[in-house]
């Protein structure tokens, strides 16, 4: 038997009942024992069999339950964040939008500061639409607009403030599952006001660090996180346009025919932006589909722009601007785009190749 | 505000209840959403709060249990191992010793084979007594003896056979929840018997690599675990004896007065032996009590010889031969020695450092 | 005896002369043996001193030399290239400018080709006037424009076209010093036109790295050399220009109080450029004077823009756009700007880390 | 043209003789300056040709003239070593055995003590015949008995005495030549005496870190050079006596057929000893005959037991106990055992891999 599955197995190890077994099993019961052979084949299955389910949820009902909520619910010091929270229907109520990974929609209305704090597990933003609120980390004021991604990496003080007579909602992107499964998370409050309410156009971080292939003498110490605090939309679309011209010229620049994408990087080792969360923005050209794909842990993508769908375990969901959707470890997922397609995505794949459990399996190759 | 608890404050964030708020929040559960500000500090506490609590196990306990299981159990294809998983009293009864790891005790009586298998998650094998079982790792026959550490790292197949007419008795690590909780295991069938029943005294794996500083001309590619199957206590004993020799000629080779310790790693980095999992071995003189300390992740230690005591979190429990005791993520917890005390260590601080989640906190430091 | 010189105590082992010690010292010279103890504190110093000098070179005198050489002398197959190499006044006519390191300027007149070829040795251009010359990497041509770094990392194919009517001269910076006394090159002859005469503004390599932060998603192999062919003026100017405005608002950005600096890095590991050479580019305010320093390794600057002098080893120099000094290992030197002071900057520091060899020692420190 | 050699083409670039000519070479020749097409194929080969040169030295006449130098020449402070150099023909009477590497035969009489020193060059001797010298490496004594290989890192104090009324010589190996040529080395004076006259069997950094996979826990900083003070013959004896047993066994352990070879490596990190030296050992069975081979950098041989002979750029040398041989950078050799073949090794490996320059070319791959 080299290829079978546990469950036609698993009874051939049962032994016959007895009242010495009751015995027995009432001994492990006594002292915190399980023995293994009771077990089903969950414990250890032939491959990821995730517990969360692949799952999409509509930005156009998304956007009205966080706008009345901001309607019904006030922000402040405790709550300390007017966050909507994407639980998977497979993971028994926990607001985990996988096992690893927390993803909300955060609203804030117009004027509104959200208090600072910080926390060890990491953090970041992802704008879908809006402008108008500046986050504060570490005491440097970072726009937030559309198509930029914003970092908090674990134990940076942040809190974030409203600029405007307009309400803003984003992505909210955190390791909070693996920190609470893994009992390593601590947690400071910081001023019920953010330091510094200055809205310039470029924080402090960009300033220093977005150059190009250039890195400050003054900071040549290599950093856990990207210290670079946002990735503005502008060089994202740029990166993405170049490698789709230069795939039209016939050069190696896109990851598959028609499929432009970039990684999000901490440009003092080239490797992810923080130690738990990879974060990425794929374009498709119209018309483009991808090979079917799993890959041990979980993904989650938002639309930024276009149409098109995704095919998560046999299922076709449609998708449009905003629409979130997470794929759990060995799911297989194939995308379409119908137009030009943008997606953000993030997941977990650092905690996997770190601990070296990453694999991946790809029609076709 | 800078250093209050949750509970105190988050009520702050409560709205005033309405029809408006309830519609709102029966739209959050039809669309699978949970609001943060509904939810307590369990998510992102001050610090490390596990639900697994400090535990011990008495050997004077375990021991029996397995070997009932050993005359009214049989071994086999399904459920695999005769193994008597430790489960933490506060994790709902499921088979984890903590949050990440698994311990069990596994029992082989006269002549037995544990069919071969394979799987995603590390695992290694700790003698506290007996003789006579091989496991054989990737077809190399490894011996088990008293003291040895054995490893069998991710994806190697292996079985055990037990060589005499006595039965054996052992201690089974592996990284079984992080696995699960993560969804990262692949698992593969084997042979039904081992594929090997040699008896070396020393496996392949020794003979390559165990000779101190040297490396082989023909394995000069760095592997992921430890090329080494077996960790002799032999070794083992003499890298303590000469550290506390060392202290008494006043050379700095403890890690504390009156504490020797060693940590078992991977020739070809110097780094721990697994991905996912640490092993130590400590040895106090008579007489010698470490400081209390506090670390992110969690540590198991089974007592290997001699006397002494354990302080959990304020408690005292007593510690005898055999004896396990688990540390929760951020539990104080020191050692105090009776006799000279010998205790074998494995714990999940590779996943923590390598994810940059550990911090430690020592008494008088 | 702990801190005194080779040459008072060098002579306490000298034996007596007599006719066995000059048959003994027959013999070695019979066997291609040297005595230790006839050789002078060259052998070890008591710190470096290199038999390089520091040297200043005029760009009033290299330049016309350079556009005499575009008269007299043609540019072909063979020679390879019209290059006129800086030899370090102390290193016995060798075209060396230090022990490790090649300086040339090299000159290419209007419509002129200089043909492909390719070698072990990392070679870097530094442009300090002109424009029109496109140098053709593994294919990928790149402008050169004043201000510019153009990197041809070892073993990639390379030559330059003069696009224009104008003649040009630049930097060209290499490890050919090193190459040749360590034995460590190889040469191969290309094409003997450029392979590729497009004049396009980015090179394809910029158009898929130059994105702050941003990987392509097709490259996340990382490379020993950086695959960024070109540093932008552009960029590194407003690198420059933000550390010294952050400087005004009293964060900490500059490497020294009026100093600002760049170190160009592979943007696939946050390090050197390439495995031998350093490249960085500074910029003083005006009145800025730097710590007198001392380094193991050699340094050469070139001054891109403004006046100043630079102190090397007690001598002062004065320094205008485009003049080349080089500081040998272990002599001190120190800045001074008179006006605004921008200075390009190579060094073998990659050498020295990555074998362990470096020291600094700054005044005041 | 794309594959032809420098000479046939160098005189393509060759201008007129003129008079402003030999003004512009006038000119460079003012101002240190050497044009590029005057200089020969010398400068970049077309693969690397060393000036260094194949060559053997027999220990009977290596040993006789240490013996005699015992005799004559006093050892103490100043010329600080009673060492004699092997000269590579090649290298103008330097005492370089290779561009990078210094081999000495050293010599200590009885009861003599050579004093203490440091230097940033990095050292190891190794012991052909003999015994009863210490070597005292930052206060800790060092026994040096046949077969060890002891490391003298830099920057380390070291001072030696013969305990013993015999005279004992040995092989020391250093990276003097890197070190002028790249001016790194600094030099500081110990004791005029060794610290401390103890004659342990082991040293405290053996009694320390010489257990095979085991790290002791108040050591995880990882070091630039091994911990590990002296490598036993015993060791090294048995590593390579399994590797055949092994291969006997039909198991892959051997680097080729019939030839056994471990490399020296420091435990923190699983690479070589020091950062700019590789030591090895290589068994060959009688018989064997090792593949025409080519690699960047040079190597130095010393026959440690047996006889045999090396093909050395097609020129056969015959070799015996103790005799010494250098391989130039990409010089083909191969080794031929009439006997079992005992073989101590050490290169300048490390530089070139570290700083990208490493190739190799085998025969037949």
């Amino acid at each position: 038997m080299t290829a079978t599955d546990h469950e036609t197995v698993v009874h051939a190890m049962q032994p016959e009942d007895s009242a010495d077994l009751r015995a027995l099993y009432q001994g492990f019961k006594d002292n915190h024992l399980n023995p293994l052979w009771t077990q089903t084949g969950d414990l250890m299955p032939m491959h990821p069999k995730s517990k969360a389910v692949p799952h999409r949820w509509k930005w156009s009902t998304l956007l009205p339950l966080a706008q009345e909520s901001g309607r019904l619910v006030p922000v402040g010091r405790g709550g300390e964040r007017r966050a909507i929270g994407l639980a998977n229907p497979g993971l028994g109520g926990n607001t985990y939008i996988c096992p690893t990974l927390w993803a909300a929609i955060q609203y804030l209305g117009p004027r509104e500061t959200a208090p600072e704090h910080r926390h060890s597990q990491n953090a970041f933003r992802f704008v879908v639409e809006g402008e108008g609120v500046w986050t504060v980390v570490n005491g440097d004021p970072v726009r937030m607009s559309r198509g930029d991604l914003l970092l908090t990496p674990g134990w940076c003080f942040h809190g974030h403030h409203n600029d405007t007579d307009q309400p803003m909602a984003w992505l909210d992107g955190l390791d909070i599952p693996f920190s609470q499964q893994m009992d390593v998370g601590f947690f400071e409050f910081g001023s019920d006001r953010v330091t510094d309410y200055a809205t310039p156009n470029f924080s402090r971080g960009e300033r220093l660090w977005c150059h190009p292939g250039l890195r400050p003498l003054s900071q040549l110490q290599d950093t856990i996180a990207s210290p670079i605090g946002a990735y503005r939309w502008e060089f994202t679309d740029r990166a993405l346009t170049e490698q789709l011209l230069l795939e039209d010229e016939g050069q190696p620049a896109t990851v598959g025919q028609g499929h432009a994408a970039v990684r999000y990087v901490n440009p003092t080792t080239g490797g992810d932006v923080m130690s738990t969360i990879r974060c990425e923005f794929h374009r498709l050209r119209a018309g483009t589909e991808t090979p079917m794909r799993r890959e041990v842990g979980s993904s989650v993508f938002q639309v930024f722009e276009g149409e098109g769908s995704v095919v998560l375990n046999g299922e076709t969901l449609r998708l449009e601007k905003g629409d979130l959707f997470v794929i759990p470890s060995w799911i297989p997922w194939s995308l379409q785009a119908e137009t030009q397609f943008d997606l953000f995505r993030f997941s977990d794949a650092p905690i996997m190749e770190r601990l070296n459990f990453m694999r991946t399996k790809v029609d076709g190759q």
